[in-house]
């Protein structure tokens, strides 16, 4: 990845609008997209180290990026990538070292940040350069991330190939008798025995239907699984630090009609999804082809959640295939498309494929059938 | 749990500092501290629906909280708790709505805001609110938090329980052959098997030692474990929305002197620590005399991290034990003890317990035992 290029991008982003300097909090993703320094995988109970609050990426156009970062993270995460460490040891008084780094070359008379910066470091940021005008960055953030290029389509390629292979080798473990657990479980163990760093998100195996009148999101439980039982999968796995997302529903038995005609619909919204997927339409005009499907044919209030989402380093990125969100659609853009009827004690169906945008339409990065899997 | 008393005693912090209510974000721990409004399991590349810089616990002394919540979220996660739910529909505008509840009782002066509230957040309080006083209520939540109640201690007994059931349960499965990966999965199934929602944290299961030069910092790898790997176990499990944090290290084989000596290095400074940990210490006493022993030794060079945290809903909560926190203990605070020696390519050693301090000294939550074991 070509962490320089991608700075003299935002150089030109921040000059527009006359800003000095960007800080990203490390761990980040705006922070990995614009240096390389890595996350680390998630935690339940959140993290912390003295001083971390301080602890991130100093961009300022036309120079190496500085990082701040406390002690306690840096002696078992050294950065080992181009820029300047400024490691804050425990005795260290962070405000000043914090604000010797931010002051460096002059006091900055605006400063940009990450939208995810945390509130105490905007509040020391204002204490230490009184009268600065802070400038929330998420959108110029967001705009650097959302065209991939084709070394990010890559891996993320690979990424979406783990995430197929796992769901053919998991597939032959759904069966009445088994557990959502037990299922969730291989789905991790697999994707990280295929080479992914660790899952994208929380893993989902859950059973909906006439046995159970669960909702969706509860992901895993510790039921075991029964006939009429349909299971849906919803995971990914990380490859150099960009996320896969995938998902399938397998049903375990014979489907009734209604089943087998809201799968059919899921497929069929799915496929409107697609074909409204083309340069210059915008991500709700997927999010309102795709959902019309569902809609028109009566189940629209079982499809409780936007068409999908684009997707990168971060599992979740913009713009968001949802009604609400009007951005043109550009070749590079990676995301997902994934319908659903959930409707709890009746129907559970999804189907969720990750594309990549191209100049003749999208292209999926899966290969897993469609069809209704039954076993 | 009980919130109320909770959001009481944060009443009365608040009125100290004539704070006239605190927002804190959705989800988080200081926002199902104070209310139980639960977070989601950990996800490694973000979650984000529109909206969600506004996602949050809106507190007001004598008022039920207000939650200010995405539809994209709150259509799969209803709160179900005491308190309004204001949910923001996709083509809402978020920042009336946002400023409307912040302002819903007359322009408040003085606004507290949860360390980690976004950035996005954060600045749209200041452009809702013009000359407000954003006061960071790091500090006020921390202490609100460090010391548990009966029913705190309750459970995360019972997820340290659950660790230990899980250590004795992989210990079996330790040996050469095996791949880090076997085992680190083995623990995330058993974990939730055994009751755990979800991991604490990444769980670590990382073999050091003369035959690999690799660093703690690696917690899981492919590689196959062989005769002389010292493998550092590290989890925890998330019972009602509280951690556990359990570290052993199991020697496959049979251990040198040197990896013998290092070992009982490992376990004189724990139980060093646990003596020195008793009512009106300070967390850095507890450091000093843990560190203490490792250094006397020649060996304080790879004992390079704080000898433990403070623990609860969040894996790594104030006060740290750590030099430069100089809180004085008291009773009903839950932390680690976890002193290490991670000597790259030569020694892997580190023994941790989840500790509760009671006023006749700290109590482990865990029962495995802690001498050297070898396979």
């Amino acid at each position: 990845m070509d962490h320089s290029t991608r700075r003299e991008q935002l150089s030109e982003r921040l000059a527009e609008q006359e800003i000095d300097l960007l800080f990203c909090p490390i761990p980040g993703g705006d922070a990995e997209y614009l240096t390389g320094f890595p996350r680390r995988n998630a935690s339940f109970g959140v993290y912390e180290h003295s001083h971390m609050w301080a602890s991130g990426a100093v961009i300022r156009p036309g120079s190496d990026p500085v990082f701040v970062v406390p002690r306690g993270f840096s002696a078992f995460n050294p950065p080992g990538i181009e820029g300047e460490l400024v490691s804050i040891d425990y005795l260290d008084d962070s405000r000043a070292t914090f604000a010797d780094v931010i002051r460096r070359h002059g006091r900055p008379a605006r400063v940009g940040v990450s939208g995810r910066t945390w509130a105490t470091t905007t509040l020391q940021l204002l204490e230490a350069l009184p009268g600065v005008d802070v400038v929330d960055c998420t959108e110029i953030l967001a705009r650097l991330r959302w065209c991939k290029s084709a070394g990010e389509i890559e891996v993320m390629e690979r990424a979406s190939q783990i995430a197929d292979t796992v769901m053919a080798e998991v597939t032959g473990k759904v069966a009445a008798g088994a557990t959502e657990l037990d299922l969730a479980s291989e789905v991790d163990y697999q994707l990280r025995r295929h080479g992914a760093k660790t899952p994208s998100f929380d893993t989902g195996a859950f059973a909906m239907g006439v046995n159970d009148a669960r909702d969706a999101s509860t992901r895993v439980s510790s039921r075991v699984l029964a006939e009429g039982d349909a299971v849906s999968f919803d995971f990914g796995g990380v490859v150099d630090g960009y996320c896969s997302d995938f998902g399938r529903t397998i049903y375990i038995g014979e489907p009734d009609p209604e089943y087998v005609k809201c799968y059919g619909l899921v497929v069929a919204a799915f496929d409107a999804g697609v074909a409204a997927s083309v340069v210059g339409a915008t991500a709700a005009d997927v999010d309102r082809a795709t959902r019309s499907v569902i809609e028109d044919a009566g189940y629209g209030r079982w499809f409780r959640h936007r068409t999908g989402h684009c997707i990168g380093l971060d599992t979740h990125e913009r713009p968001f295939l949802s009604v609400d969100d009007e951005t043109p659609l550009e070749a590079g853009m990676a995301f997902t498309i994934e319908p659903s009827i959930f409707w709890p004690g009746k129907v559970g169906a999804r189907l969720e494929d990750l594309f990549v945008l191209e100049p003749g339409g999208c292209r999926s990065l899966n290969a897993y059938p469609r069809d209704l899997v039954a076993v």
